[in-house]
């Protein structure tokens, strides 16, 4: 089975995704962003992001429930349909699912931070949360008739409220549920790269006890993404390939080991 | 089984039609609306409603693109994950699907209306049309394992395009496919009324035979609702209920016999 995680951004190629995976023998289960659309929305409808910053110091985003409206109407609503609709015009069988439904991806709540206010110091709490689990029994069953997955957040939590939760930590809970072969990993960047800001610096492959030190070097979201990768292969991943999502043929590229190959 | 209707108006109390919906013992499906929110976020989005006249002088809403994306966003997004997030804080566990995914409810595209522009006469098509089939076996196989379908548009047409429609012909056709015992809708009215303006003069029970006569003294929106009313005993339907969406337990007053009861 392969997971094909789409990137949210704006120049991603999801045509050329969906008819190159028509294309594709193998089972595949597709997980998907829509950082771009939910801001371009938030933009029109004056949301603006809260951001809270823990007595720690530590700086987040603080997802309330306006958050939570804005993520299904754009990723479980919007962006997903239209995936959705694509597969179906390239004859991928595909159904939608949002992490909500029949509890497809559960997850636990965070447990709030700790903010002053004035001379109190508070805990706040925000509907946000890491995965744990998937519903294996609902993707399975979807699958054995013929079903193609199309995941996204909003997920569920132990309380049955809708959360926020990173797309890498559910591919990392898809990937220790399923019998998972590789995982597609489609960005706005040509794979890896060694400078970000030289798109010349591709990384053609990476063996998997070089994450950590690669985490070790750099800062901000990619050593988020380096520790996702990590812990991926700790689980027992056997390949990613993180690769150009905006080419003419993202899928079939990544398949010919264009971007960078970890194993 | 029995086909659970909720309209989309703002006054509905979801919470109280879930919260009943728990303790029914028979198998259900849910088919929702959200018109409310959608108009809301078309004002918030200053998307404008677009209307054509059709050379014979019919004046019909034009469903474009935009006008699919804010159905996605509103009702197959918001508010169906929503509900859906409300059914398992019930126990209730419910899958979202629009039209769209698994290819639920399939129909055929509007082939296009006639109208004038400057000298010349061009046929205009818009993304609307009429439901014609459902997944039966999808329906039946979620519901085989424990899950329950909340339905919404927009529904897909014949070539695989997302497309608008209407619900009460979408719960036509799953009276037509599926073993439907009851029938309940949910509206922001006591009932089906001898005088719409007068809350006071809800008609208890209709007799099947009757619809035709109604049909004939109404007028707008009402007279499309009775004509769809007509049809689903056409179809077969045993026993349609219209009732109060408002009040503290709508599902339990429609149970027993509050509302509307058309059989």
């Amino acid at each position: 089975m392969i997971i094909v995680k789409i990137g949210g951004g704006q120049t991603i190629n999801l045509t050329g995704i969906i008819r190159d995976l028509a294309a594709v023998q193998e089972s595949f289960i597709i997980v998907h962003g829509a950082n771009a659309l939910r801001d371009e929305l938030a933009a029109k409808l004056n949301y603006q992001k809260k951001v809270i910053t823990s007595v720690s110091g530590y700086v987040s985003v603080f997802s309330d429930q306006n958050t939570i409206d804005l993520m299904m109407m754009a990723y479980a609503g919007l962006r997903n349909k239209r995936i959705v609709e694509l597969c179906h015009q390239h004859g991928i069988n595909a159904i939608g699912l949002s992490g909500l439904d029949g509890k497809a991806i559960q997850g636990n709540r965070n447990k709030g931070i700790r903010v002053k206010k004035g001379e109190k110091i508070m805990l706040v709490r925000d509907f946000s949360g890491k995965p744990q689990t998937v519903n294996k029994e609902l993707l399975l069953l979807l699958l054995g008739h013929g079903y193609v997955p199309v995941l996204s957040v909003p997920i569920i939590d132990e309380n049955n409220c809708a959360i926020n939760s990173e797309n890498d930590d559910i591919i990392n809970v898809l990937q220790r549920s399923l019998p998972v072969d590789k995982i597609l990993q489609f960005i706005e960047a040509p794979g890896f790269l060694e400078d970000k800001n030289n798109p010349d610096s591709l990384v053609a492959s990476i063996l998997k006890q070089e994450l950590v030190d690669r985490e070790m070097q750099v800062t901000g979201r990619m050593k988020r993404k380096l520790l996702a990768l990590r812990r991926l292969f700790e689980e027992g991943a056997k390949t990613v390939i993180i690769s150009d999502g905006r080419t003419e043929h993202p899928v079939a590229d990544a398949l010919a080991g264009k971007g960078t190959v970890i194993e």
